[in-house]
């Protein structure tokens, strides 16, 4: 009885992640009754999107040119080269301005449940970017979850096997995180992950 | 930093209910990621549904066609016309087999705290479908929120004064529902909604 494009429409919806065939429908109609110009502009910002960003050649994040404007940049030093999953986590660093070299973007992580194995996120590629002569330190800044631990051990075996310098992110409380608010878990990385002063 | 076709998808996405910045991203990672052959045809079932959508001349449901199947099925009671917020709500009561009927689409509800009065509903469209000299019997099918009660209410006056038996679906304990799990409000609706037998 749903009209084949209207049907078309919410299955199509289903592509994105969190979109169940629920709010799929929800979305379809207020695409189509409430905001008709909004859902144009949504359909040529993908087509257009898909045709013009390709992956740096570099630091595999995405970019409109060959290399994106933080590889371009003589400035950055090119001894140490940051790991993160994804260009927000690119972002995110690069935010607090205390890294000066340059990144390397996995585009995912290990993630064998979900299949995601070796082959399916940037690893050859990350062995042939650090075989470049000039990084000496990789500084791997994927996440403190599970898959982003596992993804870290991994390339550090993988990288120090290759004689390259591998560094962690380090775990701990937060910048004016009070011991009474910290979480067990965090608090008890701090502990262990102690510096000497 | 982010590429600006990227920002341009990023943006667009939140045209979509209930996405906010941090899953617009998300989104666009994932479609241009891991799926885009899921985003490009996204692209196209929003321009083919945009392209081929109309409103039923007779219900104002969505239909590809001048008049919907339902309207342009000559078995259906034209003396009853039951009247939904939306689509799906039609839906919902077609698969009851319960009713025989026709139905009319109000694409919305009165919602003045959003924004919504009486112009942004299909009200007019409504006052000159009862008038075909067919529709004896107006069924209240709107939802049974604060804003669907208020707008059951606002179209129960406007078509008792044309003259139209005006009738709304019942509230009360589900069927199979027990005393004992049914909540104060329904049960007590249920008192009030007592039949005699
Ligand atoms: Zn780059
Ligand atoms: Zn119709």
């Amino acid at each position: 009885m749903t009209p084949s494009s209207l049907h078309q429409l919410i299955e199509a919806l289903r592509v994105l992640p969190g979109v169940g065939p629920k709010s799929a429908t929800r979305m379809a109609y207020h695409l189509l009754q409430r905001d008709p110009g909004g859902a144009i502009n949504l359909a040529h910002a993908i087509e257009y999107a898909l045709a013009n960003l390709k992956h740096c050649r570099r630091c595999n994040t995405f970019a409109e040119t060959e290399l994106c404007d933080i590889c371009a940049d003589p400035q950055r030093d090119a001894g140490k080269l940051c790991v993160v999953e994804m260009p927000t986590d690119l972002m995110m660093v690069e935010q607090t301005l205390a890294f000066h070299g340059l990144y390397f973007v996995l585009m995912g992580r290990l993630s064998p449940l979900d299949g995601v194995g070796a082959k399916d996120i940037a690893l050859s590629q990350l062995l042939s970017r650090v075989a470049d002569g000039e990084v000496a330190e990789v500084v791997l800044a994927t996440n403190f979850t599970a898959e982003g631990e596992a993804t870290a051990h991994y390339l550090a075996q993988m990288l120090q096997a290759r004689g390259l310098a591998v560094s962690r992110i380090a775990r701990g409380l937060p910048v004016g995180g009070e011991l009474e608010h910290a979480d067990p878990g965090t608090l008890a990385q701090a502990l262990v992950e102690r510096r000497p002063l």
